[in-house]
């Protein structure tokens, strides 16, 4: 378990994790925990270079390599040449996790834009399969390889006005099985992870809500706010993931707060 | 069950059955099965004039009333004209029978282009959503409507070189369960539809496979080609669901072969 | 479509529809439905001989022909014994309609015997293995026959308070997966239908409810009580799914109100 | 992570891992798994008593704590006295590995006897019910416990000759659900482990193949056996499972060979 050994005679560079959509919550706590098992955390988000740098300097605080880049996922190109990019400038993606939401709250029908519509599956949909794409004949190759795709509750159930929403991660799912079918076989290791409640991140959380109704949300959830899901401890589950042997590879996996109810309980 | 008696004092249009996607098999089937039932069958498809008239002349041959348009759906504006056309120029649309199909066989991840990907998402998962967001409204001011969705085995699995029409389809079963979260109440019946099997039709099936594959195929499948989804069976359970009563709607259903696996199994 | 012709030469028994749990709900109506249609209903209940005398009686006054008696499904060779006394006394059985509910209402895990759970799963699941077990070796000489297996919710989802009921449906599920993977080749047609929602039944919710929450729920779900599941509109889904032509059947299904919300939904 | 602490001022017992069905497959590697980390694990197996003392002594020489029983979970009370006397004897049980499977081989419905139908739920649904109702109540005082369950591609899907191993395993299902919409808020993590294909273990795969067919099997499946399902990396997961954080709980998993295709593939 953990990342491979240098190379003999040389310094070979660290094992990448690619992190796209590093903000404050999943994934920048993703990213972290990566850099402190010896990745070398490459994190893309799409606005906010300062909250970024202030990632990446937290995990060289720690001891840890990690570098940060703006990316605009729906600009055409812009995954396909970061991958390109870190690949030759910075080490092997050994780990991508894609980490892009497409949740714009709840709206009826009529006031779901075709652009919204088309934004969510931009992002969520075609922008993993950019990312697969991209990353999977570099895996292929290497014979090795990891997707951690997050996902979430509206990837398995379809719900009253989230009608972009669901049909982007719906869509998500079935390719990320998909993928699987391709890739396992030839080591590459896709999960599908529904995170299935509300996450602890000021990000897109708080964001959605204000900052009145985050604070009031987080309270409501115990001490430790632990009836939400802490990004942290999402983290650990990436990690764990990322290291399970291939003869006993997980693909779909749920994740929720002890406290909140599965999506198919009410 | 049937459609509504003519309003008193006037002619009322006949209710009338948008059929999107009318080729040779379910669509066209499922149209002569609602004209037989005085609906007026409007049929689209993308090309092939000819087959077109053939259609709405078998239908008038039976007593049957029908039209037929080119429709290429995956030209912006080309579906929400067509509703707009046929509500003012034919009658109410009562049941839509979304037929569009995005499967383009297996093909690797590395022969699924950006353009092929996208196509699939814009035919099956867009088009759907641009229907319903021009029907609903009309429907859900009538308070009633029914929305009859064709949907695939990759709507509920992935698999190795489907990535296109896996995601396609996942997102389009999710977006009807959205439909249905929003729309049932208002009294608008929204069905999603596993065909979970090969369908005896030659325009599609038949044009994938080529003709001799296709005739070798029919008649592995026994005498009657039972085997296979027969069309016109179908849509006996299509005109079915549209007659179902409110209090006890279907949402989800399969259809297959008697001698046919489930997806399921193996 | 409808029951085969009789014999050449001589008077052939009507085909049989036989009804395992045929209360005043869904049982009941779908018996009527069926005998409508020239089958002789045979309806089985554990209970309430007066009850049964008088669904009998109904459907004899419209026209049908219909026997009743009472089982105890938990008794062993009950269900087995009447297979065999319909086959020799009354005619070929076609459809089975496997009614048997297994619903004791919420309770927690520590009030939940042991008997509790064991008789759920003797009635629900156990005892259609039982069915299965008598009459698909018949079915299966004639080349056809039809299975309609009730099911519910907790079928597709535990909840709180379902240990028993969920467990014994889950496993009804299963085996209906597997009785199809089986038989369905052989033209015996298995159909799970999910009735997620509450049914309009003075057997079965009128008695959990009481009769003035009863009272007061059939009112709070419109005039026509059509915001409840109608037995009667459950049972025309019943009869289609027995007439499907073997070249589309249906091998799973959901049914509710168009009011109610989906389980996946909250 | 990792168990608590010693009380202060006295040497508290270890916590307790209870392994139910501890084979040399996935039980008795979950054990040693358990005990590395400092549990004291409890093993229990049907039969085979050389093998529960030589598992004991494997993880005595390892430095660990270990008690083996022979425990016939068919009968009456087995269960719930041997929760009790360890609750007594040894420590407080923090984790639950329920590992009794029910897999007869592939049989035809007249094939399968009522009796292997009804062991098949004795052992794999009523077995787990009686160990959640006397562990639950345990566990809910203290506020904390893990109850893992593995269970198998049968859970999800029936498949032909399934018909006792689905119903059982699809009632587990359910149940598991069940429990953990009462529990999950009182702190019991209850997780649902779909082993979704062949395990290398010579208790339960090796014994229904025979040992030349077994031996062939593994050879096939690589060098190192790893298209099968290694124990000992099935183990890794059981244990992550039970250190997640109650913030971000896993609930359904599934674990396969990277080789091996997903039960939803064919």
């Amino acid at each position: 378990m953990g990342p491979h050994p240098p190379h003999p005679g040389g310094i070979a560079p660290k094992p990448v994790c690619l992190v796209i959509g590093a903000g404050a919550g999943i994934g920048g706590h993703v990213g972290k925990r990566f850099a402190r098992e010896g990745y070398h955390s490459v994190l893309c988000r799409r606005r906010d270079e300062e909250g970024l740098r202030r990632l990446v300097e937290e995990i060289e605080t720690e001891g840890g390599q990690a570098s940060g880049f703006l990316l605009d996922a729906a600009e055409p190109g812009s995954i396909e040449e970061r991958v390109a990019g870190i690949e030759t400038g910075i080490g092997p993606i050994e780990v991508v996790v894609f980490n892009l939401g497409a949740q714009i709250g709840d709206r009826p029908l009529k006031d779901t834009s075709y652009k919204a519509f088309e934004l969510g599956w931009r992002l969520a949909t075609f922008g993993l399969f950019r990312t697969a794409s991209a990353v999977c004949p570099l895996m292929e190759e290497r014979g090795r390889g990891t997707i951690l795709v997050t996902s979430a509750t509206a990837a398995v159930r379809g719900n009253a006005g989230q009608h972009s929403h669901a049909a982007a991660m719906g869509g998500r799912r079935m390719l990320c099985q998909s993928l699987n079918a391709e890739y396992s076989p030839k080591g590459i290791h896709v999960v599908h992870i529904v995170i299935d409640g509300a996450v602890d991140a000021p990000d897109t959380l708080g964001r959605m809500l204000g900052p009145e109704r985050f604070r009031r949300l987080r309270e409501a959830r115990g001490l430790e706010h632990d009836g939400l899901l802490l990004p942290a401890e999402i983290a650990e589950t990436y990690f764990f993931l990322s290291q399970q042997h291939r003869s006993a590879w997980t693909h779909e996996i749920d994740l929720r707060a002890f406290s909140d109810r599965p999506w198919w309980n009410h």
